[in-house]
């Protein structure tokens, strides 16, 4: 697989629901089923279609989002994790993911798995082997090489005979299962170390190498600007912060990182927002200072998390319990006019930020996009006048929650706190 | 004047001719026209339309590339700095660069100057008037911010009413003289405050509300990655590096610099690899660890840094004195292929980099470029499956400064150290 | 001068006043004098001699802690800051501060004064002369080296000739008035640089050649660890902090600096916590938050700070109008015992730190000091055994600030919050 | 024992042997004896008196300074490393080192070891129990804290319950072994992490409350001048810089470490340049850049550091294999006015650096010291004048290599590249 290969994999940023925002580490098989049942029934038609299970599917004794330290981990022969089968009963017998991913695959939908960088400590400590090679962990070890916050893995050294070899067993096992999408951890960016490219590199070797269309996912935020050339040649999309979750501050900051990141997004190359931590979260992960709860955003930032995402290209999992749904939240995933822009716009831009007045527009060849937001904790008057940075005739203004239209170019709108307003314009022909 | 207009102003890479590398800041007027006379008559017709006046033309003693610190710069009454007479008689009776300007657009070409960040500090220490004001030169200060490098000028501050005034006061005379071109200096980042974000606001506006079509070009560099998206929304091109002199290390350097840049490239935003130090240079500069010379790159360098410059897309300023150019030299500025690749290419970008074997791409409807060097000192094979990068069917290889032709899309080839062969594919219908 | 000699000049930490905490730029004459005055009848015989004129002396229009930048500026032929007549009378007719100085030392004090690194903006910019030099300012200025937060000066080129000569010129000068203390600011630290090292060292020589008796004092802090070696060897006094204030924050962090510069203090050497801001400050200042007040210290919090900088043996400068002193607050500073801890104590040490129970010791021939400091907001129980730090027999404890006595080498108390006990034991012999 | 009572172990500077610089990580019992043995009979009488196992004396394959990552470890019952009985036969049937700590000590000698920083990682690995507790050693461990360099270890969180008992009971088992000196290693710097200070505390309590006279030594460096205070109240010594071999480089840096760190030179508290790469190295260490082989110091180079040495009063650990010492080496570690100027001197400083010549004293109440070096590569006249830096009379100038002496104060000597003379000058009464 070449790089324009690699990246037509994702030719629109992926669209799914991920086991993180409501269950930490420790989702179970019917979890996943229930999400992927209702994601069938209620989301598929609008595009959501990626089911991914998040990290230490592994560890038989996960039960939150707290990190069991040292835990024994399901382990085959050759130092690779394997499903927890108390957790995810259908891969007894060796079977791994492969029932899992058939049953996602049968109903219509992709299988997504996290894993960590790297190959585990236990694999180390008890030195087992890597497959096709007469190497053993502790040859392709890089000695010290950890993780700040978690203790499952050492790195693996790229340079070390069997390294290539071990990520290359990886990817062959899970495309054996039939994973579709694959979140790496633990490698976008590392508080010790920095991001690990040479691991990042092998990685997209072995996935290149070994003929299955894996979308590459990698986190943790925050990816260096730095490397964005780089991710763009090597990741279909990676992490711009640390974890996010529903509270303001992390959203009002995520503007200033999506305006620098902007400039990266291209077809098969998404800078990643991180999950929607929307509806039903916390049930038993404790991260991100709440518990079992419905998402603290409002409603205005809810649909400012929404427009921005999707008007940036970000990738849209979905972190709350799908079967949990209500009304209001669903119909905010399935609305047609940002599914389109998500979808069908190129070069998200910020055009203008004054103050706590942000618009950004995006484009396609029938559309322009202008989303103007309000961040500012009290009420703002806006004016906008859209021909200062659309060139040509347009007209057909429609703003996409409230479905008003307007007859003029010169938006004046009023917006309460954290509110924004859409307003896709058709151009003329 | 929008976003949108601003960037149409240069919606290829500008190309010229810029008076530092070989005058440093000394240029006279006489030797400004014998400069804009040679590409008139030999390059006007390759695109290359620019004529800038670099720094320090208001210095009446100014002899070399080294500045006389706090020496007596011509001003006029509303502490706007005008060309010295003495090395610019046309600007005589305070016609500052208006004669100038009327000959240079005479000849077909463009007229550009440079200008420094702030107000100079002689008007702040005699206080002196700011125009369509009741402020004065210490009114709008920044006080401590200064050059590094430089003692001609203070910062202003922004905020305080009549900097707003000051700088369109600037670009109005400029824009009265002719200006098409503005190279500003001191602001797109300086070792001592890093970029001054709030001045190239300042100036974006004031252009934008003069009316004058002017190319804004911001120096010096390395500008820092977190300022792209803003630079994209400000400027028209803006300095990668400190300055750029003929020595391989400075070149070898770029093709990082490039890589990580390449996302940033657009219509009417073109990252700046800086002047071309080629030909007769050093005439009066003693910058770059040289004097008056030839250039000291070799044939396989100058080659090496024109396909970079030309596939990413930099703008394309010669250095050296043009009634000096020798035919060789000249050939190369007037490379077809070269220059077609530089005004038609899209999205460059670096796609491999094996230890020092460096690929890049860029592509049109109609083109794809592939550009292989040699950045280790010895001589390589490469061996490249054009295949790899080119979705679809490609036929038709060239190599443009051989001529010679590839039947196939498996390129094998020996390059000597720092050398480069640059093949222009055409797509097949 | 010898760096035995210079450090002999202060035996002892310097105690006197200074105008910077009421006066700001501002002081003039009169004010001096009457804050010398009062020294003399209150103060001198508690050891405090020194009184001191702070910052802009040389600037007529000052009138409070803003500076005016690029005022202009007292300056005799040889680019040396002249006292402002209008401020100080006494120097009309070149006389300089030499009748006050002679003023000062009538009451048996010693005289202090403030004076900026470098040479003044307006002698480069006016390019006056060096004394005994055929140099000019420009010849010896340092372009681009400013004070980050002044616009008075430019730094001094130590590499070129006539900054030598130039240095000396001002000591001479300082010397001829009778100045015992010269506190030179913008050089212990600079956010621009960090520390101006080579001038220190030509300020130290020329000091050390001239012959006179001056205590160098270095401002503004923090100072860097990295040269507390160094200031030791060149100067007597510099600053721990930035500007200090009444403020219980700014108090609270100084623990932690003078635990870092304990081993640094040293017979001659005594890092400076800064000003004493007591008594009624502001008057013309703005700094620090306040304006014209009494300050905002508490009684006990006034008590910690002057148990800290007596046991750390910082210097003593009273920052508040002298004449307007209450009875509490001069009391404190003529606490006998502080005033013994404060001469006489060695090796200052925190012993420990348990949250906010913060234990410092020092030690003479015939007592140990111990204070026990509650920095928490709220009450505690502190319990210490004395004998853990203090090694052989003691005996005859005393609480300087309540004057009781302590049978028990175990003590048991309870200290509010913000609260100090200062205990002075006799060692047995 | 208390802060007073743990400085007073080492009331001068330790000196001794150490057996990293010959043999990496891999010394034998044998190897300690002999080293021992030679000690008691050429060393003892000149104060060498510790000798110290360096690390990984619990591993049994260790046969060089290679560490074997993940090797497995001898280990008792409660988490604690215990001595390879193939390498050290003594330390059989679980007597760990009390049978060669008695060797020692009947040789009039003491006895030193080194530990690592935290818990064995297969303790943790394996959960094995800690002494006195209920817990294991996950209850204890800080997940994620690494030593970045050898992969022995995990960190302990010091907030953990269990982890003051583990600590503790290293320390018992150490003292019942009869250990005297104790070198903790990853814990003074950390590249991944800085200092680990709070596992410096608890080892500081554990000892302190143990009754056992251990003196405490901290590795490696560079410890950072923020925690030179806060080292002084914890540790009798502690590494000024990363491992130390026998380049000139090294030496010449050291100087500047040196400098720094004398204000933190007291009774009790010695900054440690590291062990003497002298004589007979690298045996089965491939450190430094090295294999087996003679000091590749000069002569004049191992006088420079001798001296530089001595005079900071660093402790002395040689670290050649003293069965193989050759009388050259041997008369300089015997030089009695070294070793005088090395217990007795007090308050080292350096008092002058011109370029490369440097000039450092110290002082007892009989005598001064004077060592002029010359860093330079070539030879040099360095006039120095003695009067300068000490006050009152003197007289009688030995220089301590040659035995030459001065009768006059002023001194002008010819010094070659590399070289150094040392003064010693009695005070007159």
């Amino acid at each position: 697989m070449t790089m324009e290969q690699f990246r037509r994999l994702a030719k629109t940023p992926p669209k799914g629901w991920n086991s993180w925002d409501c269950y930490g580490a420790s989702v179970t098989e019917e979890e996943v089923k229930q999400n992927a049942e209702y994601m069938k029934n209620h989301l598929l038609e609008y595009g959501y279609d990626y089911v991914v299970v998040d990290i230490q599917w592994y560890e038989p004794t996960a039960n939150s989002s707290m990190y069991h330290a040292y835990a024994d981990l399901e382990m085959d022969e050759y130092s690779r994790l394997m499903p927890a089968v108390n957790r995810f009963p259908s891969a007894a017998d060796g079977a791994g993911f492969k029932p899992l991913g058939d049953y996602i695959h049968s109903l219509g939908l992709k299988f997504g798995i996290h894993y960590m960088r790297g190959i585990p400590r236990q694999a180390v400590h008890n030195n087992t082997a890597i497959k096709g090679t007469d190497k053993t962990a502790r040859d392709i070890v890089k000695p010290n090489s950890i993780c700040p916050w978690n203790t499952d893995m050492y790195g693996v050294d790229t340079t070390k005979p069997g390294a290539k070899e071990y990520y290359r067993s990886l990817i062959d096992l899970f495309g054996s299962w039939g994973v579709d999408f694959l979140k790496v951890d633990d490698i976008a960016d590392s508080k010790l170390y920095g991001g690990h490219l040479e691991e990042i590199v092998m990685l997209r070797e072995a996935i290149d190498e070994s003929g299955y269309n894996i979308v590459l996912s990698l986190s943790p935020g925050p990816a260096s600007l730095e490397h964005g050339a780089f991710l763009q040649k090597h990741a279909n999309m990676w992490r711009l912060t640390d974890d996010y979750w529903d509270n303001w501050q992390q959203l009002y900051n995520m503007f200033e990182r999506c305006e620098k990141w902007a400039p990266f997004v291209r077809e098969g190359n998404w800078p990643d927002c991180d999950m929607l931590p929307l509806g039903h979260i916390g049930i038993r992960s404790v991260d991100g200072g709440g518990s079992d709860r419905l998402t603290r955003f409002t409603k205005g930032e809810q649909k400012t998390m929404l427009s921005l995402w999707s008007l940036f290209k970000s990738p849209l999992f979905f972190g709350g319990e799908l079967s949990d749904l209500d009304d209001w939240t669903l119909n905010l995933l399935q609305n047609s006019h940002l599914i389109n822009m998500h979808q069908s716009g190129q070069n998200p831009e910020q055009i203008s930020r004054k103050d706590d007045i942000v618009i950004w527009k995006s484009e396609s060849d029938e559309k322009v996009w202008l989303a103007l937001f309000n961040l500012n904790d009290t009420q703002k008057t806006v004016i906008y006048n859209a021909n200062e940075h659309i060139l040509g005739t347009i007209n057909d203004f429609l703003e996409i929650f409230s479905r008003e239209s307007l007859s003029q170019t010169r938006i004046q709108t009023v917006l309460a706190g954290h509110q924004v307003k859409v307003y896709e314009i058709h151009k003329f022909n």
